[in-house]
């Protein structure tokens, strides 16, 4: 009804992927930091990694067992074993010099410890009777404790050639290699590849840190009594979990009350630790619209003293100033729901902001389209958006034998219903709730967005529609 | 090679299934604990989470415009505009028993705000003039700073029925309906839910603490020197990120020497913070098998004083008899990488343990195929495994024109090797690097798991194989 009527006037609407467009050109990758390996988990490296040192550093055993020359094996067979004089140990950890192993001779040895000089190949210790003289080893005596140099014989029944159960070194990379390239997202076998190369920390682009604060004078804290005319605030909840999803850090503000100045002192306060800022709230065309009275006013303040005034950043920028630097554009979006939407910068650093609508299905919708991608964006990450699959549209559950009215939407409006997904080879998805922008109810048990296009204005029972795959 | 001497000296293997099972069958989800609504994110809900108060709690606005009685507007035209007198604001926030709406009145109304006694419909802004006398209103002048009534006369061009732009209270959910199912796992949709109807914290599973530690006397740390026979820790920080990953609050220990008073001394400090134990290294059958010393020694301790001893928890147990409570199931099993492994309880609270091989690629493998789920199962999660796919294997990419020789994997042993995998309608895997447990350089760059049972000797190229999806 409102867009004949803003038609009528004239009003500009955007469309979902031009407001997305004019987000993704504005927002920009953070700058990359130098991060210990842990803290840069999920992050997005910057940097190519080459190999600084081999990998082994060093021969190696793969097994536990005798650090041989092969040649002393070559005829050992289960009847007739090959008996060596054990010349003392090598644990994982030594340098691998303390023993050379002459013909005739071996070293006990360890998983990972150096192969020593003069021997070439190891015989698993189950190839052998382990030193005691009684038969194939299962074990090797412990003796961690006091680890002490073995010596007698030991018997090997089996054969080695040359260089088995040996890791050469930079069997696994070389120095020089590219371990990892720039881009690459850091999940834990890369952390574990990053960590074995000796690298400590690694240069990435840093997690966002998102400021959520949702306005309203009607909006109690949870857990608190409500007054008449109150509701609980949902909204910063919702939105402070869904940004940590994201990939963000977050900070949530409680309810900021619907006074424009106590807004900008909120909003002035919280700049310092945030890289981006989300509202929800007050951005409709109400009397009380206390986001668009903030950083409109705000706006029109700067425009009007532009001229002779000191440049961004320049010192003696009092923080009052600071916050006068908003430009943010309030918008009317061709979506249901989610119509009205803010994006703009603020503050002396240009901090993008986000304006979004106040009612919760509309503000976590308008995040999921919107703030998500931003945030993945900031991030450096390749893949901002959630998977958008197809499939076929089923009526909701417990409809009854009679089928329902097809589902109805907004002509021009692109309409984000919730849903219930089930994937597969024939995938489905069902509505779940009706279509009003205050159902959190429905939201709750929904794990998907069905999407009715802009030029549609129904999507009928067992036809194919778009769905969004959210968590 | 090994099995078969197992399988001659009667030593008994166990299958990848079963040692699965004996640790999901003693895992326990973790005691329920109330935690605020942020924290509870990705938790799993215990309790049947009823509505206190209905949602809307009071028949409230959708949009903004003016409260009037629906029989008012119902000549309303364009060219006959209904003229109503206006007798001030309701805000969202305001009590809305501040006002009456009268027969030919109207009041001001924000979206969100209640519906003032009264009045029975809500005309949107964009159908009258706005109270300014000059046609289809755009806005409502925003005057939040300093509300004030509203007076005048407001055309209205357009009728309303009764109830209409009103959400009812109790429209999204009634009190006393089921707003969350036990089980339910906690994201942000599910916290709007709880913050909207006034829950400040919900009763869930915590994430398990893990505490992670390597060990090896060969391990030095990420960021220092090399010396020779040294190679660097990277399980630690692997597992670490791992487990994270998993949902599991995360305590790393860097890497332990091979010193079985150490270890234990290690493991009982940690044992304070602990939800779950996971060691790397000192598994295997080598002589500084270091984990395998602590805590075998320790088990057959026990069992030699068990009886007089004082009860479980009783008082006057020192520390170093709860360290001594140990039962660890050391076990060989059928599968490559990562045949040592071991599994039991540790401490007064018989706090889980599991000891995985210190090969870099065996404990990753490890850990995906034993130490997520278990963390998953403590959470109380339904789904603890990783997605199963099948997929066809092809030979690795840079594998030239000649077609290598297939997939060769142990019999008897079920093998997982690195792939990368591609999804779509004809899913593809290719395997990435070798079958050496210590190639890291690999596993960094793949994101599947390529698995061949324990009945086939090979995969051949082109055959369909089953692939353990990764992160």
């Amino acid at each position: 009804m409102s867009s004949t009527t803003e038609q009528a006037t004239g009003a500009r609407t955007w469309s979902v992927a031009e407001h997305l467009d004019d987000i993704l050109t504005a927002v920009q990758p953070l700058e990359p930091i130098e991060l210990n390996l842990l803290d840069a988990q999920g992050c997005v490296l910057v940097e190519q990694v080459t190999v600084p040192v081999a990998l082994p550093p060093f021969d190696n055993s793969s097994m536990d067992g005798y650090a041989v020359r092969a040649a002393d094996t070559e005829r050992a067979s289960e009847a007739s074993p090959a008996v060596l004089t054990v010349i003392g140990d090598v644990a994982a950890g030594s340098s691998g010099t303390e023993l050379t192993v002459g013909p005739g001779r071996a070293a006990r040895i360890m998983t990972g410890a150096p192969l020593p000089p003069g021997a070439d190949a190891v015989v698993p210790v189950e190839w052998t009777d382990g030193g005691t003289g009684a038969g194939p080893a299962r074990t090797m005596a412990p003796h961690s404790a006091s680890p002490q140099g073995s010596g007698g014989q030991v018997r090997v029944h089996r054969p080695v050639t040359p260089h088995a159960h040996v890791r050469a070194r930079g069997g696994d990379v070389c120095a020089g290699d590219v371990a990892l390239e720039a881009g690459t997202v850091l999940g834990p076998p890369q952390i574990a590849l990053l960590s074995a190369i000796g690298r400590p920390a690694a240069r990435v682009r840093p997690r966002p840190r998102v400021v959520v604060l949702s306005t309203g004078s009607e909006l109690a804290q949870p857990g608190e009594e409500l007054a008449a005319g109150q509701i609980y605030d949902s909204n910063s909840f919702a939105l402070a979990a869904a940004a940590k999803d994201a990939g963000a850090i977050v900070y949530r503000v409680g309810a900021v009350t619907d006074d424009a100045e106590t807004l900008r002192a909120t909003i002035e306060d919280q700049l310092i630790r945030a890289d981006l800022l989300v509202t929800t709230g007050g951005v409709s065309v109400g009397a009380y619209d206390v986001v668009k009275e903030a950083l409109t006013a705000v706006a029109e303040e700067e425009l009007g003293e532009a001229e002779g005034e000191p440049a961004e950043g320049e010192e003696g920028e009092d923080a009052e100033q600071a916050v006068h630097r908003a430009h943010v554009d309030f918008r009317t979006l061709a979506m249901q729901p989610g119509k009205p939407q803010g994006f703009g910068t603020i503050g002396p650093d240009r901090t993008p902001i986000l304006t979004l609508p106040g009612n919760p299905v509309s503000s976590y919708v308008s995040f999921e389209l919107f703030v998500r991608p931003a945030i993945r964006a900031m991030m450096g990450l390749a893949d901002l958006h959630r998977p958008v699959v197809r499939a076929t549209l089923l009526p909701p559950h417990g409809a009854g034998d009679e089928e329902p009215a097809p589902l109805t939407s907004p002509e021009g409006k692109r309409q984000f219903l919730r849903g219930t997904y089930t994937g597969g080879e024939r995938p489905e998805v069902r509505p779940v709730g009706g279509s009003g922008s205050h159902l959190i109810g429905a939201l709750a048990h929904a794990d998907a967005l069905i999407v009715v296009p802009e030029a549609a204005t129904k999507a009928a029972w067992g036809s194919e529609v778009e769905v969004v795959l959210l968590g």
